[in-house]
C-alpha cells in the first residue's frame, strides 16, 4: 500500500513505535503529530518534551535507559546553575540545552513552532516530517483536591504522586489545528492513522481537543489504528495506570478501547491481552507490543500497518 | 590607612589587579566597578562578559590561560548548537552559561543588574562587592570607516581587524551612575580611587562616560591611581595598542598618563617606563605592573595602595 502514515504520539512509549514506522516506511511516508500540551517555559527556555523526545529518537540521540533527552549527556550546566542558586528540579544536559536555545531564539524570532521544529529535524538528518499539534499555546494542567497543577509540577517536580481528578488542556479551545495535518486527514493520500501507545489522557487527548482535529481523524478515509499503551494491566511507564485507577477506570486494554471508540477502525492489543473486549465497530488485532529493541519497535509497526492495510482492502 | 578602595575595571587586565587587590585588602573593603559596555544580548541571554570575568576571577573560577570563562570548562552546549545550525560565533562554555541563564532570568523577573551580580557574587562566596556602572543599558560601538560596529562584533566575530576611527557609549548619556558608586566618591570612607589598567577607551571610558562619574572621580576627596595598560609600548593584551595607533597617539605610557589627566593623582608605570613623563600635577609611581603570578598581582596592589596613602598623608 502507498500513502502517508500520520502517527500521533506523546513522549517515550509513542516515540518507539513512532521509531519503528520510520525504519519500515520510507522517506516522507510518515507524517509525526507531536503532543505539545507538556510545553512550558523554564529558566526563560521553550521547552517541548514531547516533540524533543520524537526528535532525538528519530535522530538516533535519545538516551533509551532515561527515556528522555540525549545519550552521552553531560550536566555541567546543571551543576554550575545549582552553585550559582538556580532552580534545579528541571534537569536540562549541556547537550539538549542547544535545542531548547536554539528553538527559544527562532522562536522569539518570529517563527512558528511548526517551522522550527522542521528546520531542527532537518539539521539531525530526520526525513520523518515532525510536526506539532498546533502552533497555538495548549497547556495541559491537572487538578488534584482543590489545586490546579502545572504539567510539568506535576510529572517531574511532583513525580506523578498527587491523585489526578480531573484534567484541563487549557488553550486548546481557541487553538488552530496545524494545517497540514488537517489537509493530509481531508486528503487522499492517507493510509492509515496511527494513534501511538501514549498516555490517552496525557499525550493524545490533548492532540484530539484541538478543535476540528477529532473529527478530522474520525471522518478520514483512512484507517485509524490505535495501540494500546495498557499490556496485562499495566503500563509499561509513567503514569497511565496509575491515572485510571484515579479515574475509576479499570486498567485493562479493554477499557482504553473503550475510550477510544468512535474514533479508532482497529484496536491493537498486546498477545496478553487476547481477551480484551473491543467495541462492535472495532477490530482487535493481536501482536507483540512491548518494545524493547529496535526489532520489535520495527515489528509492531509492520503488525500495525497490515492491520490497517487489511482494513483498506476490505473497504 | 582604612576605608574603602573603588577599582575601576574592565576585563582581564583590569581583573588581574582587582584580584591582588581583594587579596591584601580586608573583606569589605574593596568595591569593584565594572564595565558594561560590553554587554550585550546573545541568543536570548544578556551577557556581560567584564562583570563575569571579574566575577569569575575573584570567585577562583576563571581560566587563565584563555583569559575568559571558566576553567575546567566544557563545549557540549556549542557543539550541540552547531549541530542544530545555531550561530556559534561566540563561544559559551556549558558551566559558563548558568551564569547568563540565571542571570537573564532574573533581570526578566524585575531584578537589577546590580542586585543580580550581588547575589551572583554571594552565591559564589565573593566577600568584595561587585557593582555594574549602572543599571541602564550602555552598548559600545565602533566606526570603522563608514560601519558602525557592536562591541562583540569587532571584538570576537572580527577579532578586533577593522581599524577603529570613533567609538561611542551608546545609552550613556542617559544612563544613572550606580547610586553607591556615587555615595562613596561623594563620601569620607574612601581610602583611594584604583583606575585599573585595562583598556582607557573601552574599558574605563564608558565608566567616565556615564553622567557624574568623571565628575565625582575628579572631586573626590580620596587619591586617585591609575596603573598604566601599556609596558614599554606593548599592551599586555588585547587591543589598547593596536587602538592607540588607530588614533595617531603614540603607544607610551606618557600617552596613558596625558589621557587621565585631571582626573587622577597618581599614575603608576612599569619599572621599564621609568622615564615616562607625566603632567606637573600628577605624581609618576614606578612598579612592577607585569602580573603574571598571584603574588605579582598583591605585590601591584599593595604599590598601589602605598601610593594612594602617601598622597593622603602628605595632603
Amino acid at each position: 500500500m502507498s500513502g502517508k502514515v500520520l502517527a500521533l504520539a506523546g513522549g517515550i512509549g509513542g516515540a518507539k513505535l513512532v521509531l519503528g514506522l520510520a525504519r519500515v516506511l520510507g522517506d516522507g511516508e510518515l507524517v509525526v503529530v507531536g503532543n505539545t500540551g507538556d510545553d512550558f517555559n523554564h529558566l526563560g527556555f521553550s521547552i517541548s518534551p514531547d516533540l524533543d523526545t520524537l526528535l532525538y529518537t528519530l535522530a538516533g540521540l535519545a538516551d533509551r535507559s532515561r527515556g528522555w533527552g540525549r545519550r552521552r549527556e553531560t550536566w555541567k550546566f546543571m551543576a554550575a546553575l545549582e552553585q550559582l542558586g538556580g532552580p534545579s528540579w528541571f534537569r536540562l544536559g549541556d547537550a539538549d540545552l542547544a535545542l531548547h536555545v536554539e528553538r527559544t531564539r527562532r522562536l522569539a524570532s518570529g517563527e512558528s513552532l511548526t517551522s522550527v521544529m522542521d528546520h531542527l529535524r532537518r539539521e539531525l538528518g530526520v526525513a520523518t516530517r515532525l510536526v506539532p499539534m498546533t502552533d497555538d499555546p495548549v497547556r495541559t494542567r491537572l487538578r488534584s483536591g482543590r489545586e490546579w497543577l502545572d504539567f510539568q509540577d506535576y510529572f517531574v517536580r511532583l513525580r506523578c504522586e498527587p491523585a489526578v481528578e480531573e484534567i484541563a488542556y487549557v488553550g486548546a479551545e481557541s487553538a488552530r489545528p496545524q494545517p497540514e495535518i488537517l489537509a493530509l486527514l481531508g486528503g487522499k493520500d492517507l493510509r492509515a492513522v496511527v494513534i501511538c501507545p501514549s498516555n490517552p489522557f496525557l499525550s493524545i487527548e490533548p492532540i484530539l481537543a484541538i478543535p476540528g482535529m477529532r473529527s478530522a481523524i474520525a471522518q478520514c478515509a483512512a484507517p485509524v489504528v490505535a495501540v494500546s499503551p495498557i499490556i496485562a494491566g499495566r503500563a509499561v511507564k509513567g503514569p497511565t495506570a496509575k491515572m485510571m485507577r484515579e479515574f475509576g477506570i479499570e486498567v485493562t486494554a479493554t477499557a482504553v478501547a473503550r475510550h477510544y471508540a468512535r474514533l479508532i477502525d482497529v484496536f491493537v492489543v498486546d498477545e496478553a491481552d487476547v481477551d480484551a473486549e473491543v467495541p462492535g465497530e472495532v477490530e482487535c488485532v493481536t501482536a507483540s507490543t512491548l518494545m524493547v529493541t529496535l526489532a520489535d519497535r520495527k515489528r509492531l509497526a509492520r503488525s500495525v500497518l497490515a492491520a490497517a492495510d487489511a482494513i483498506s482492502r476490505s473497504r
